[in-house]
């Protein structure tokens, strides 16, 4: 009976050691760029110092797995945001297919301006104007027939100047930089100004994070029993603003510890950035992009309607945040088609 | 060359088939009972065959793992709630700390009451006076002191009757359940009446359920850089009720999206288990804990200050929701000492 044992741990040590070899031989062999669209200059060097470093054990950078969170803009840093921000397209082409059941809306601002297409009078509504839009064309509806509306304009919509989906005009380097932080222990969140129920139909498809890793904005829901059946409206009315000094309170509330990473574009990232990086005891990364590509994407930073980059590009430096330069650090924009 | 690669390819195959041997039989060997606090009554057997049939490949039945959410009330779910909620106790002990800084606390409700034990001058100050102590003992403070605060607290206070710390007054069946469902491929989530930041600093560790996974009522966080250093300031002000209708709110707001299971334990789980388990295409399941032990915890339903199950309970058997008689269903309560 002993020797039957002995031979068969002997037979099972021998396999492990085998397939222990295969293993080891596999990772030595292959080591490919986690990031292959970044160039080799600055930003890149620092991304992986910064990986390397909280996912060494034993050393005094190590961090462990679960604090690993890491935080993302939208707009303008992991997808397009000009000329407008694209739930604001959204928007507009709502308003376009709901004209037929409101008549009153020709003579009536702002729904006159957008079918008339007078970018101008809309913008002299004003911050009224777009939050009456939004309402009127995120509200009074269930969550459910929020979320089909969205699915099935993100499905058909195109960019005018790229005429392509707007879910592939997300940037290739932020998709591989989101793949190599999960790879590595990371869990990656967005946290946007834009609404959240915009973007949860289709963010785990396009970035691989799930609903439940997406903060935002919200209007607020109402929960009812209808004909037996439950349901959530969605109501014409603010919940919660993801911007600005929103973004570390929407981090908090949601999220319960404070990220080591965040990568932004615009000023509304500003108080994200300091959050994640300031004060704390463990490494910290912060990045933002800069949008410097007129040819390939857009060049803009201080004076733009949309993801104004201002006062976070002066603070950057003396808060050690990494700034990409698109043009210069970024080999690939977009997926290739 | 062909020849040593084939070898090598053998040798592979031979190592790998003995090891999927070895693997399979341990498998078949060890298949100890995910539930062993449970007695083998109808609401462990429900619990089982649902977990089954969601996970069961290639039948109608199965729901793929990102979808399976399953969402636990905490106060009478996870852990006591009797005779107080223990959140309750943590603002009383909160109090008498605090009140030598507060010499007027002495002629002033419901500081008085809580100063002089006095149960019944203190549910005389009504919900009014509840918010005024919460607000007193919650806000004013950065979200990492209270966290601090909460920690320390849980960390040496004792339940009366038990002698034991609130943290070891979870019960044992539950403790079992969200492994089995995690180690199921289920995503484990606290939707709770409670405080949020009140429960993440310790269920984590209790629970296993992460900080982000953890969702409660609030009050509002303001940022502030306070001296190069970012803080979010805990205010006075009440931002969310996560109970009642609030929960499927809380929920969507979150998770955003519905959960295939739901536990809980009275009425204020009622439209959280009606969100969850009616309508929906995919299985579905719903529990509710009712507290039939009054030797070995509580027992109480219809006619309690906390925790009340009443309509709940009355409408569990049209909505097909399972019902744990605690004092014939569980075997066991707390984890043993």
């Amino acid at each position: 009976m002993i020797a039957i044992q002995s031979l068969f741990r002997a037979a099972r040590n021998a396999a492990m050691g085998v397939v222990a070899f295969l293993i080891a031989a596999t990772a030595a062999q292959a080591q490919p760029d986690p990031l292959p669209s970044w160039n080799d200059t600055a930003p890149k060097k620092a991304i992986v110092a910064f990986v390397e470093r909280v996912t060494k054990e034993n050393t005094p950078g190590f961090v462990p797995e679960p604090e690993r969170i890491a935080v993302f803009d939208n707009d303008g840093t992991l997808w397009v945001e000009h000329p407008m921000y694209t739930q604001l397209a959204f928007a507009l082409d709502r308003v376009k297919v709901l004209a037929p059941e409101h008549p009153e809306w020709k003579d009536q601002q702002p729904f006159k301006a957008v079918l008339d297409g007078d970018m101008k009078a809309l913008a002299a509504a004003g911050e009224k104007g777009l939050v009456e839009l939004i309402m009127t064309t995120h509200a009074g509806m269930t969550v459910y027939q929020f979320q089909q509306i969205v699915t099935d304009w993100i499905a058909t919509a195109r960019d005018p100047r790229f005429k392509r989906p707007y879910t592939e005009l997300v940037y290739q380097p932020m998709l591989e930089l989101l793949a190599y932080l999960r790879a590595n222990g990371f869990k990656t969140f967005i946290v946007s100004g834009g609404g959240v129920e915009f973007m949860r139909p289709w963010t785990e498809e396009v970035y691989g994070v799930p609903p439940e890793q997406v903060i935002g904005s919200s209007i607020k829901t109402e929960f009812k029993m209808r004909d037996g059946v439950p349901v959530l409206l969605r109501l014409p009315e603010v919940n919660f603003i993801d911007d600005k000094t929103g973004k570390p309170v929407g981090i908090n509330a949601a999220i319960g510890r404070r990220p080591i990473a965040a990568f932004g574009n615009s000023d509304g990232d500003l108080q994200m950035l300091q959050w994640t990086t300031l004060g704390g005891s463990t490494p910290r990364f912060g990045l933002l992009v800069h949008h410097t590509d007129a040819e390939r994407e857009y060049a803009y930073d201080r004076d733009t309607e949309f993801g104004r980059l201002d006062q976070a590009l002066d603070i950057a430096p003396d808060n050690g945040w990494t700034v990409v330069d698109m043009k210069a650090d970024w080999k690939e924009i977009f997926p290739a088609k």
